[in-house]
Protein backbone atom coordinates (compact mmCIF):
# COMPACT_ATOMS: atom_id res chain seq x y z
CA UNK A 1 0.00 0.00 0.00
CA UNK A 2 3.46 2.31 0.82
CA UNK A 3 4.30 1.98 -2.63
CA UNK A 4 0.84 2.40 -4.50
CA UNK A 5 0.39 5.92 -2.25
CA UNK A 6 3.41 7.30 -2.75
CA UNK A 7 3.19 6.62 -6.67
CA UNK A 8 0.72 9.23 -6.83
CA UNK A 9 2.76 12.09 -4.98
CA UNK A 10 3.51 14.87 -8.02
CA UNK A 11 6.25 15.97 -5.83
CA UNK A 12 8.90 14.64 -3.54
CA UNK A 13 8.76 15.87 -0.36
CA UNK A 14 12.05 17.34 0.14
CA UNK A 15 11.63 19.25 -3.07
CA UNK A 16 8.42 20.74 -1.86
CA UNK A 17 9.96 21.71 1.37
CA UNK A 18 13.12 23.56 -0.20
CA UNK A 19 10.63 25.03 -2.58
CA UNK A 20 8.27 26.19 0.54
CA UNK A 21 11.52 27.07 2.24
CA UNK A 22 12.79 29.23 -0.75
CA UNK A 23 9.59 31.03 -0.97
CA UNK A 24 9.31 31.55 3.16
CA UNK A 25 12.89 33.71 3.02
CA UNK A 26 11.38 35.91 -0.46
CA UNK A 27 8.22 36.65 0.98
CA UNK A 28 6.27 36.55 4.18
CA UNK A 29 2.76 34.25 3.27
CA UNK A 30 0.09 36.95 3.55
CA UNK A 31 -2.46 34.97 5.61
CA UNK A 32 0.25 35.65 8.73
CA UNK A 33 -1.38 38.93 8.48
CA UNK A 34 -4.94 38.05 7.41
CA UNK A 35 -5.52 35.55 10.45
CA UNK A 36 -4.99 35.17 13.62
CA UNK A 37 -4.26 32.38 15.89
CA UNK A 38 -7.38 30.25 16.63
CA UNK A 39 -9.48 31.57 13.81
CA UNK A 40 -11.51 28.98 11.08
CA UNK A 41 -9.56 28.85 8.17
CA UNK A 42 -9.40 27.32 4.98
CA UNK A 43 -7.53 23.93 4.42
CA UNK A 44 -6.04 21.28 7.00
CA UNK A 45 -5.82 22.15 10.61
CA UNK A 46 -2.77 20.76 12.59
CA UNK A 47 -4.09 20.69 15.69
CA UNK A 48 -2.27 20.35 19.00
CA UNK A 49 -3.95 17.53 21.06
CA UNK A 50 -2.87 18.59 24.24
CA UNK A 51 -1.26 16.48 26.75
CA UNK A 52 -3.79 13.98 26.83
CA UNK A 53 -6.50 14.44 28.59
CA UNK A 54 -9.31 14.89 26.53
CA UNK A 55 -10.25 18.34 28.64
CA UNK A 56 -7.09 20.02 27.95
CA UNK A 57 -7.62 19.69 24.24
CA UNK A 58 -8.46 23.14 23.03
CA UNK A 59 -12.18 24.42 22.22
CA UNK A 60 -11.16 24.57 18.45
CA UNK A 61 -9.12 21.27 18.41
CA UNK A 62 -12.36 19.78 19.91
CA UNK A 63 -14.67 21.38 16.90
CA UNK A 64 -12.64 20.60 13.98
CA UNK A 65 -11.99 16.67 15.45
CA UNK A 66 -16.14 16.45 15.52
CA UNK A 67 -16.44 17.85 12.33
CA UNK A 68 -13.31 15.80 10.41
CA UNK A 69 -14.33 12.51 8.63
CA UNK A 70 -10.17 12.11 8.66
CA UNK A 71 -7.89 12.19 11.47
CA UNK A 72 -4.16 11.59 10.95
CA UNK A 73 -3.24 11.43 14.72
CA UNK A 74 0.13 10.68 16.23
CA UNK A 75 -0.47 6.92 17.34
CA UNK A 76 0.51 5.70 20.78
CA UNK A 77 1.64 9.85 21.51
CA UNK A 78 -1.81 10.81 21.56
CA UNK A 79 -4.22 9.38 24.23
CA UNK A 80 -6.80 7.16 22.75
CA UNK A 81 -9.14 8.13 25.21
CA UNK A 82 -9.20 11.64 23.35
CA UNK A 83 -9.75 9.69 19.79
CA UNK A 84 -12.76 8.02 21.34
CA UNK A 85 -14.34 11.27 23.00
CA UNK A 86 -14.22 13.26 19.92
CA UNK A 87 -13.59 11.08 17.02
CA UNK A 88 -16.28 8.89 16.79
CA UNK A 89 -17.44 9.35 13.53
CA UNK A 90 -14.25 9.85 11.66
CA UNK A 91 -11.77 7.72 9.89
CA UNK A 92 -8.49 7.57 11.85
CA UNK A 93 -5.19 6.72 10.42
CA UNK A 94 -1.89 6.26 12.92
CA UNK A 95 1.33 8.21 11.61
CA UNK A 96 3.48 5.99 13.09
CA UNK A 97 5.32 4.13 10.46
CA UNK A 98 4.27 6.19 7.85
CA UNK A 99 6.44 8.61 6.00
CA UNK A 100 6.09 12.04 4.35
CA UNK A 101 5.67 10.48 0.82
CA UNK A 102 2.92 8.51 1.91
CA UNK A 103 0.77 10.78 4.79
CA UNK A 104 1.02 13.63 1.62
CA UNK A 105 -1.54 11.84 -0.50
CA UNK A 106 -3.36 10.32 1.82
CA UNK A 107 -4.35 14.03 3.10
CA UNK A 108 -4.21 15.53 0.13
CA UNK A 109 -6.46 13.32 -1.85
CA UNK A 110 -8.89 12.98 0.81
CA UNK A 111 -8.87 17.25 1.36
CA UNK A 112 -9.65 17.10 -2.65
CA UNK A 113 -12.49 14.87 -2.64
CA UNK A 114 -13.81 17.50 0.08
CA UNK A 115 -13.45 15.46 3.18
CA UNK A 116 -12.38 17.16 6.32
CA UNK A 117 -9.15 16.03 7.31
CA UNK A 118 -7.31 17.07 10.38
CA UNK A 119 -3.96 16.71 11.37
CA UNK A 120 -3.52 15.69 15.48
CA UNK A 121 0.04 15.97 17.04
CA UNK A 122 0.40 15.80 20.37
CA UNK A 123 0.84 18.87 22.39
CA UNK A 124 1.64 21.75 20.87
CA UNK A 125 2.64 21.28 17.37
CA UNK A 126 5.16 24.03 17.38
CA UNK A 127 7.66 21.86 20.04
CA UNK A 128 9.23 18.88 18.95
CA UNK A 129 6.09 18.46 16.34
CA UNK A 130 7.87 18.00 12.58
CA UNK A 131 4.52 19.57 11.65
CA UNK A 132 5.91 22.10 9.14
CA UNK A 133 7.42 19.78 6.81
CA UNK A 134 4.29 17.90 6.51
CA UNK A 135 2.58 21.55 6.15
CA UNK A 136 5.04 22.66 3.56
CA UNK A 137 4.53 19.21 1.65
CA UNK A 138 0.80 19.96 1.32
CA UNK A 139 0.94 23.70 0.57
CA UNK A 140 3.05 22.88 -2.41
CA UNK A 141 0.66 20.34 -3.74
CA UNK A 142 -2.01 23.00 -3.77
CA UNK A 143 -3.57 21.96 -0.30
CA UNK A 144 -3.49 24.82 2.27
CA UNK A 145 -2.89 24.33 5.75
CA UNK A 146 -2.70 26.34 9.34
CA UNK A 147 -1.85 25.51 13.04
CA UNK A 148 -4.37 25.30 16.00
CA UNK A 149 -1.99 25.49 19.23
CA UNK A 150 -2.30 23.18 22.16
CA UNK A 151 -1.30 22.69 25.65
CA UNK A 152 1.95 21.50 25.95
CA UNK A 153 2.50 18.26 28.40
CA UNK A 154 5.43 20.83 30.51
CA UNK A 155 2.47 22.82 31.51
CA UNK A 156 0.27 19.53 32.19
CA UNK A 157 3.47 18.34 34.39
CA UNK A 158 3.66 21.48 36.09
CA UNK A 159 0.04 21.80 36.99
CA UNK A 160 0.30 18.22 38.42
CA UNK A 161 2.71 18.77 40.27
CA UNK A 162 1.25 22.30 41.39
CA UNK A 163 3.66 24.96 40.92
CA UNK A 164 4.88 27.16 38.25
CA UNK A 165 8.08 26.47 36.20
CA UNK A 166 9.03 30.28 36.32
CA UNK A 167 8.67 31.20 40.33
CA UNK A 168 10.03 35.09 41.81
CA UNK A 169 13.44 34.36 43.03
CA UNK A 170 13.56 31.23 41.93
CA UNK A 171 13.23 30.54 38.30
CA UNK A 172 13.44 33.46 36.23
CA UNK A 173 13.41 31.59 32.53
CA UNK A 174 12.30 28.14 31.55
CA UNK A 175 13.73 26.27 28.71
CA UNK A 176 12.77 23.45 26.51
CA UNK A 177 15.28 21.06 25.00
CA UNK A 178 15.97 17.59 24.57
CA UNK A 179 19.05 15.81 25.05
CA UNK A 180 22.16 15.08 22.89
CA UNK A 181 21.58 11.30 20.97
CA UNK A 182 21.07 10.07 17.33
CA UNK A 183 19.48 13.22 16.38
CA UNK A 184 21.34 15.66 18.48
CA UNK A 185 25.47 16.16 18.75
CA UNK A 186 27.25 16.89 22.11
CA UNK A 187 27.75 20.80 20.99
CA UNK A 188 23.91 21.09 20.53
CA UNK A 189 22.91 19.77 24.17
CA UNK A 190 22.49 22.54 26.06
CA UNK A 191 21.13 21.56 29.25
CA UNK A 192 24.60 21.86 31.21
CA UNK A 193 24.45 25.12 30.00
CA UNK A 194 20.80 26.26 30.99
CA UNK A 195 21.73 24.22 34.74
CA UNK A 196 24.62 26.66 34.94
CA UNK A 197 22.66 29.97 34.41
CA UNK A 198 20.94 29.03 37.99
CA UNK A 199 17.49 30.34 37.57
CA UNK A 200 16.24 28.22 34.61
CA UNK A 201 13.89 25.67 34.66
CA UNK A 202 14.96 22.72 32.19
CA UNK A 203 12.18 20.59 30.60
CA UNK A 204 13.40 17.64 28.73
CA UNK A 205 11.54 16.09 26.27
CA UNK A 206 11.95 12.97 24.08
CA UNK A 207 14.63 12.37 26.91
CA UNK A 208 13.08 9.55 29.16
CA UNK A 209 15.44 7.18 27.24
CA UNK A 210 18.45 9.29 28.44
CA UNK A 211 17.86 9.92 32.08
CA UNK A 212 20.65 8.28 33.49
CA UNK A 213 23.26 9.88 30.62
CA UNK A 214 21.98 13.08 31.06
CA UNK A 215 22.11 13.04 35.29
CA UNK A 216 25.85 11.36 34.87
CA UNK A 217 26.77 14.27 32.64
CA UNK A 218 25.23 16.67 34.89
CA UNK A 219 27.34 15.48 37.61
CA UNK A 220 30.27 15.18 35.46
CA UNK A 221 30.18 18.87 34.81
CA UNK A 222 29.76 20.05 38.48
CA UNK A 223 26.33 20.11 39.01
CA UNK A 224 24.50 20.27 42.84
CA UNK A 225 23.43 16.49 42.62
CA UNK A 226 20.22 17.84 45.42
CA UNK A 227 18.96 20.20 42.62
CA UNK A 228 15.28 18.83 42.00
CA UNK A 229 14.46 16.88 39.61
CA UNK A 230 10.80 15.78 38.09
CA UNK A 231 9.80 12.78 35.64
CA UNK A 232 6.09 13.29 34.91
CA UNK A 233 5.11 9.90 33.15
CA UNK A 234 2.18 10.59 30.75
CA UNK A 235 1.36 14.04 32.10
CA UNK A 236 -2.15 14.16 32.54
CA UNK A 237 -3.45 11.09 30.95
CA UNK A 238 -5.08 8.50 33.16
CA UNK A 239 -1.77 6.61 34.19
CA UNK A 240 0.21 9.39 34.72
CA UNK A 241 3.05 8.75 37.18
CA UNK A 242 5.34 11.43 39.18
CA UNK A 243 8.69 10.54 40.06
CA UNK A 244 10.54 13.22 42.10
CA UNK A 245 14.33 13.00 42.87
CA UNK A 246 17.70 14.93 42.45
CA UNK A 247 19.87 15.11 40.19
CA UNK A 248 21.72 12.33 41.88
CA UNK A 249 19.08 9.54 42.32
CA UNK A 250 16.30 10.42 39.65
CA UNK A 251 17.66 7.94 37.35
CA UNK A 252 17.58 4.81 39.52
CA UNK A 253 13.90 5.72 40.21
CA UNK A 254 13.43 5.76 36.40
CA UNK A 255 14.95 2.73 36.04
CA UNK A 256 13.04 1.18 38.70
CA UNK A 257 9.33 2.68 37.08
CA UNK A 258 10.60 1.11 33.83
CA UNK A 259 10.08 4.05 31.89
CA UNK A 260 11.98 4.73 28.69
CA UNK A 261 9.38 6.98 26.74
CA UNK A 262 6.62 9.36 27.01
CA UNK A 263 8.00 11.33 30.13
CA UNK A 264 9.12 14.38 31.09
CA UNK A 265 11.96 15.39 33.18
CA UNK A 266 11.62 18.63 34.76
CA UNK A 267 14.93 19.87 36.63
CA UNK A 268 15.21 23.02 38.94
CA UNK A 269 14.07 24.32 41.93
CA UNK A 270 10.84 25.23 40.69
CA UNK A 271 10.04 21.88 40.99
CA UNK A 272 10.02 21.76 44.93
CA UNK A 273 7.40 24.94 44.81
CA UNK A 274 9.10 26.36 47.40
CA UNK A 275 11.19 29.18 48.73
CA UNK A 276 9.96 31.62 46.08
CA UNK A 277 8.89 35.48 46.93
CA UNK A 278 5.52 37.16 46.50
CA UNK A 279 5.82 38.92 43.08
CA UNK A 280 3.69 41.82 43.99
CA UNK A 281 1.96 41.93 40.55
CA UNK A 282 -1.38 42.13 41.79
CA UNK A 283 -0.36 45.19 44.15
CA UNK A 284 0.67 48.72 43.45
CA UNK A 285 4.38 48.83 42.97
CA UNK A 286 4.46 52.28 43.08
CA UNK A 287 2.81 52.28 47.00
CA UNK A 288 4.87 48.85 48.10
CA UNK A 289 7.51 50.98 50.22
CA UNK A 290 5.06 52.90 51.45
CA UNK A 291 2.48 50.48 52.26
CA UNK A 292 4.13 46.93 53.03
CA UNK A 293 5.37 46.04 56.27
CA UNK A 294 7.14 42.85 54.64
CA UNK B 1 -13.14 48.79 50.60
CA UNK B 2 -9.38 47.80 50.45
CA UNK B 3 -8.91 48.35 53.88
CA UNK B 4 -12.15 46.47 55.31
CA UNK B 5 -11.31 43.35 53.18
CA UNK B 6 -8.02 42.60 54.46
CA UNK B 7 -9.03 43.41 58.13
CA UNK B 8 -10.57 39.81 57.25
CA UNK B 9 -7.65 37.92 56.32
CA UNK B 10 -6.22 35.59 59.34
CA UNK B 11 -2.89 35.65 58.21
CA UNK B 12 -0.33 38.09 56.59
CA UNK B 13 -0.28 36.57 52.93
CA UNK B 14 3.67 35.89 53.02
CA UNK B 15 3.62 34.50 56.52
CA UNK B 16 1.09 32.11 54.61
CA UNK B 17 3.35 31.51 51.98
CA UNK B 18 6.39 30.81 53.87
CA UNK B 19 4.21 28.54 55.71
CA UNK B 20 3.27 26.22 52.40
CA UNK B 21 6.48 26.85 51.12
CA UNK B 22 8.62 25.06 54.19
CA UNK B 23 5.53 22.14 54.29
CA UNK B 24 6.81 21.77 50.70
CA UNK B 25 10.21 21.60 51.12
CA UNK B 26 9.65 19.10 53.73
CA UNK B 27 6.73 16.67 52.62
CA UNK B 28 5.04 16.70 48.96
CA UNK B 29 1.24 17.27 48.74
CA UNK B 30 -0.58 14.11 48.39
CA UNK B 31 -2.48 15.30 45.63
CA UNK B 32 0.47 15.47 42.82
CA UNK B 33 0.21 11.70 42.99
CA UNK B 34 -3.96 11.36 43.80
CA UNK B 35 -4.34 13.86 40.71
CA UNK B 36 -3.39 13.94 37.00
CA UNK B 37 -3.66 17.45 35.19
CA UNK B 38 -6.95 17.94 33.95
CA UNK B 39 -8.63 16.05 36.31
CA UNK B 40 -12.02 17.65 38.27
CA UNK B 41 -10.85 18.61 42.06
CA UNK B 42 -12.36 20.12 44.99
CA UNK B 43 -11.45 24.05 45.72
CA UNK B 44 -10.62 26.81 43.56
CA UNK B 45 -9.36 26.37 39.95
CA UNK B 46 -6.75 28.54 38.66
CA UNK B 47 -7.18 28.44 34.87
CA UNK B 48 -4.84 29.38 32.16
CA UNK B 49 -6.66 31.23 29.99
CA UNK B 50 -5.17 30.56 27.04
CA UNK B 51 -3.58 33.50 24.85
CA UNK B 52 -6.96 35.02 23.94
CA UNK B 53 -8.77 33.85 21.41
CA UNK B 54 -11.46 32.06 23.25
CA UNK B 55 -11.78 29.14 20.80
CA UNK B 56 -7.77 28.44 22.34
CA UNK B 57 -9.16 27.93 26.19
CA UNK B 58 -9.32 24.37 26.84
CA UNK B 59 -12.50 22.55 27.34
CA UNK B 60 -12.28 22.21 30.93
CA UNK B 61 -11.45 26.00 31.37
CA UNK B 62 -14.27 26.36 29.53
CA UNK B 63 -16.39 24.22 31.50
CA UNK B 64 -15.36 25.60 34.59
CA UNK B 65 -15.64 29.28 33.27
CA UNK B 66 -19.77 28.22 32.35
CA UNK B 67 -20.57 26.56 35.85
CA UNK B 68 -18.40 29.83 37.68
CA UNK B 69 -20.02 32.14 40.05
CA UNK B 70 -17.10 34.53 40.66
CA UNK B 71 -14.56 34.54 37.90
CA UNK B 72 -11.15 36.96 38.99
CA UNK B 73 -9.87 37.60 36.02
CA UNK B 74 -6.69 39.56 34.81
CA UNK B 75 -8.28 42.33 33.39
CA UNK B 76 -6.63 43.63 29.93
CA UNK B 77 -4.36 40.54 29.94
CA UNK B 78 -7.33 38.35 28.99
CA UNK B 79 -9.71 39.05 25.81
CA UNK B 80 -12.78 40.51 26.88
CA UNK B 81 -14.41 38.30 24.19
CA UNK B 82 -13.45 35.17 26.38
CA UNK B 83 -15.32 36.58 29.10
CA UNK B 84 -18.42 37.44 27.10
CA UNK B 85 -18.36 34.26 25.74
CA UNK B 86 -17.86 31.96 28.85
CA UNK B 87 -18.53 33.81 31.37
CA UNK B 88 -22.32 35.60 30.90
CA UNK B 89 -23.54 34.50 34.54
CA UNK B 90 -20.98 34.50 36.97
CA UNK B 91 -19.94 37.60 38.81
CA UNK B 92 -16.53 39.02 37.54
CA UNK B 93 -13.42 40.85 39.33
CA UNK B 94 -10.38 42.33 37.94
CA UNK B 95 -7.23 41.92 39.73
CA UNK B 96 -5.58 44.25 38.43
CA UNK B 97 -4.23 46.61 41.23
CA UNK B 98 -5.72 44.54 43.87
CA UNK B 99 -3.37 42.86 46.20
CA UNK B 100 -2.75 39.41 47.64
CA UNK B 101 -4.44 41.27 50.87
CA UNK B 102 -7.58 41.87 48.98
CA UNK B 103 -7.97 38.83 46.83
CA UNK B 104 -7.47 36.51 48.69
CA UNK B 105 -10.40 37.35 51.38
CA UNK B 106 -12.52 37.67 48.54
CA UNK B 107 -12.38 33.68 46.76
CA UNK B 108 -12.16 32.50 50.44
CA UNK B 109 -14.86 34.17 51.44
CA UNK B 110 -16.94 33.30 48.33
CA UNK B 111 -15.78 29.54 48.39
CA UNK B 112 -16.83 29.54 52.01
CA UNK B 113 -20.20 30.47 51.18
CA UNK B 114 -20.52 27.67 48.51
CA UNK B 115 -19.94 29.63 45.44
CA UNK B 116 -17.85 28.31 42.09
CA UNK B 117 -14.57 30.44 42.11
CA UNK B 118 -12.75 30.28 38.88
CA UNK B 119 -9.36 32.19 38.96
CA UNK B 120 -8.50 33.26 35.64
CA UNK B 121 -4.83 33.82 34.31
CA UNK B 122 -3.73 34.70 30.74
CA UNK B 123 -1.86 32.38 28.75
CA UNK B 124 -0.80 29.27 31.39
CA UNK B 125 -0.45 29.97 35.03
CA UNK B 126 3.00 27.91 34.69
CA UNK B 127 4.89 30.82 32.66
CA UNK B 128 5.51 34.62 34.61
CA UNK B 129 1.84 33.82 36.57
CA UNK B 130 2.14 34.60 39.96
CA UNK B 131 -0.61 31.76 40.71
CA UNK B 132 1.21 30.25 43.29
CA UNK B 133 1.34 32.99 45.71
CA UNK B 134 -2.19 33.32 45.68
CA UNK B 135 -2.82 29.66 45.90
CA UNK B 136 -0.63 29.24 49.00
CA UNK B 137 -2.42 32.15 50.75
CA UNK B 138 -5.50 30.25 49.78
CA UNK B 139 -4.57 26.86 51.13
CA UNK B 140 -3.00 28.00 54.19
CA UNK B 141 -6.78 29.75 54.56
CA UNK B 142 -8.38 26.10 54.21
CA UNK B 143 -9.49 26.97 50.92
CA UNK B 144 -7.72 23.77 48.34
CA UNK B 145 -6.56 24.99 44.91
CA UNK B 146 -5.64 23.31 41.36
CA UNK B 147 -3.97 24.89 38.31
CA UNK B 148 -5.86 24.12 34.70
CA UNK B 149 -3.05 24.64 32.19
CA UNK B 150 -3.36 26.39 28.84
CA UNK B 151 -1.82 27.62 25.45
CA UNK B 152 1.03 30.05 26.54
CA UNK B 153 1.09 33.41 23.70
CA UNK B 154 3.95 31.82 22.54
CA UNK B 155 2.13 28.84 20.75
CA UNK B 156 -0.30 31.25 19.44
CA UNK B 157 2.66 33.37 17.96
CA UNK B 158 4.04 30.78 16.39
CA UNK B 159 0.55 29.20 14.50
CA UNK B 160 0.18 33.12 13.13
CA UNK B 161 3.71 32.80 11.77
CA UNK B 162 3.16 29.34 10.39
CA UNK B 163 5.84 27.75 11.64
CA UNK B 164 7.45 26.07 14.74
CA UNK B 165 9.28 26.96 17.52
CA UNK B 166 11.80 24.38 17.06
CA UNK B 167 13.05 23.10 13.56
CA UNK B 168 14.90 20.62 12.37
CA UNK B 169 18.60 21.79 11.84
CA UNK B 170 17.66 25.36 12.62
CA UNK B 171 16.68 25.50 16.26
CA UNK B 172 16.55 22.60 18.74
CA UNK B 173 15.44 24.55 21.92
CA UNK B 174 13.11 26.92 23.15
CA UNK B 175 13.44 29.21 25.80
CA UNK B 176 10.84 31.19 27.71
CA UNK B 177 12.49 34.29 28.98
CA UNK B 178 11.88 38.34 30.18
CA UNK B 179 14.62 40.56 29.89
CA UNK B 180 16.53 42.60 32.53
CA UNK B 181 14.72 45.60 34.15
CA UNK B 182 12.64 46.53 37.67
CA UNK B 183 12.57 42.99 38.81
CA UNK B 184 15.15 41.31 37.13
CA UNK B 185 18.48 41.83 37.11
CA UNK B 186 21.95 42.52 34.28
CA UNK B 187 23.13 38.99 35.90
CA UNK B 188 19.27 37.40 35.39
CA UNK B 189 19.44 38.54 31.75
CA UNK B 190 20.16 35.51 29.71
CA UNK B 191 18.89 36.64 26.11
CA UNK B 192 22.45 37.10 24.70
CA UNK B 193 23.64 33.79 26.12
CA UNK B 194 20.38 32.02 25.07
CA UNK B 195 20.92 33.50 21.46
CA UNK B 196 25.05 33.03 21.58
CA UNK B 197 24.11 29.08 21.74
CA UNK B 198 23.06 29.17 18.05
CA UNK B 199 20.05 27.00 17.94
CA UNK B 200 17.53 27.90 20.51
CA UNK B 201 14.74 30.05 19.45
CA UNK B 202 14.11 32.79 22.28
CA UNK B 203 10.53 34.06 23.32
CA UNK B 204 10.71 37.39 25.22
CA UNK B 205 7.97 37.55 27.97
CA UNK B 206 6.89 40.97 29.61
CA UNK B 207 9.52 42.43 27.18
CA UNK B 208 7.42 45.02 24.55
CA UNK B 209 8.94 47.76 26.59
CA UNK B 210 12.14 46.59 26.46
CA UNK B 211 12.56 46.42 22.90
CA UNK B 212 14.96 48.92 21.69
CA UNK B 213 17.37 48.66 25.22
CA UNK B 214 17.03 44.30 23.96
CA UNK B 215 18.66 44.79 20.97
CA UNK B 216 20.80 47.30 21.21
CA UNK B 217 22.48 45.11 24.06
CA UNK B 218 22.48 42.17 21.29
CA UNK B 219 24.46 44.06 18.88
CA UNK B 220 26.53 45.39 21.67
CA UNK B 221 27.52 41.83 22.23
CA UNK B 222 28.33 40.99 18.60
CA UNK B 223 25.32 39.16 17.60
CA UNK B 224 24.53 39.08 13.84
CA UNK B 225 22.14 42.19 13.22
CA UNK B 226 20.25 40.11 10.36
CA UNK B 227 19.09 37.43 12.88
CA UNK B 228 15.51 37.57 12.39
CA UNK B 229 13.14 38.61 15.33
CA UNK B 230 9.24 39.09 14.96
CA UNK B 231 7.05 41.09 17.37
CA UNK B 232 2.70 39.43 17.87
CA UNK B 233 0.62 41.58 19.44
CA UNK B 234 -1.98 40.36 20.77
CA UNK B 235 -1.46 36.77 19.10
CA UNK B 236 -4.79 35.25 18.57
CA UNK B 237 -6.46 38.46 19.56
CA UNK B 238 -9.31 40.40 17.02
CA UNK B 239 -6.65 42.90 16.79
CA UNK B 240 -3.41 40.56 16.50
CA UNK B 241 -0.63 42.44 15.10
CA UNK B 242 2.40 40.57 13.57
CA UNK B 243 5.94 42.94 13.36
CA UNK B 244 8.57 40.92 11.68
CA UNK B 245 11.97 42.23 11.16
CA UNK B 246 15.75 42.06 12.52
CA UNK B 247 17.58 42.45 15.40
CA UNK B 248 18.65 45.78 13.54
CA UNK B 249 15.25 47.27 12.35
CA UNK B 250 12.72 45.82 15.06
CA UNK B 251 12.60 48.27 17.53
CA UNK B 252 12.06 50.85 15.12
CA UNK B 253 8.85 48.76 13.72
CA UNK B 254 7.80 48.52 17.72
CA UNK B 255 8.51 51.96 18.54
CA UNK B 256 6.47 53.05 14.97
CA UNK B 257 3.29 50.99 15.80
CA UNK B 258 3.59 52.26 19.38
CA UNK B 259 3.35 49.02 21.12
CA UNK B 260 4.83 49.15 24.93
CA UNK B 261 3.05 46.07 26.47
CA UNK B 262 0.93 42.78 25.33
CA UNK B 263 3.51 41.53 22.73
CA UNK B 264 5.30 38.88 22.24
CA UNK B 265 8.91 38.98 21.07
CA UNK B 266 10.80 35.72 18.92
CA UNK B 267 14.22 35.83 18.22
CA UNK B 268 15.78 33.42 16.28
CA UNK B 269 15.59 31.89 12.44
CA UNK B 270 12.68 29.93 13.54
CA UNK B 271 10.65 33.16 12.84
CA UNK B 272 10.74 32.37 9.05
CA UNK B 273 10.36 28.72 8.78
CA UNK B 274 12.76 28.70 6.24
CA UNK B 275 15.81 26.35 5.68
CA UNK B 276 14.99 23.25 7.88
CA UNK B 277 15.58 20.06 7.31
CA UNK B 278 12.47 17.36 7.38
CA UNK B 279 12.98 15.11 10.06
CA UNK B 280 12.20 11.51 9.14
CA UNK B 281 10.28 11.84 12.29
CA UNK B 282 7.05 9.89 10.50
CA UNK B 283 9.48 7.64 8.91
CA UNK B 284 11.36 4.36 9.81
CA UNK B 285 15.03 5.61 10.79
CA UNK B 286 16.25 2.13 10.60
CA UNK B 287 15.62 1.90 7.11
CA UNK B 288 16.48 5.62 6.31
CA UNK B 289 19.66 4.86 4.15
CA UNK B 290 18.34 1.85 2.14
CA UNK B 291 15.13 3.72 1.34
CA UNK B 292 16.15 7.66 0.91
CA UNK B 293 17.71 8.81 -2.25
CA UNK B 294 18.10 12.00 -0.31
Amino acid sequence: MSDNTASSTATDPQTAIDSQSDRRRDDLDDRIFAHSAGDDQDGVPFVGAGPGNPRLLTVAGKELLEAADLVVHAGSLVNSDLLDAYCGHADLVNSVGKDLEELVPLMRDAYEEGRQVVRLHSGDPAIYGAALEQMDALEHEGVPTYIVPGVTSAFAASATMRTQLTLNEVSNHVAFTRPQGKTLSEDEDHISEFISMGDVTTCLYLGTHAVRDTMDRLLADGHDPETPVAVIYHASWPDEDVLIGSIDDIADRVEEAGYRASALVVIGDAVTGAGYERSYLYGDWANRGANSTD
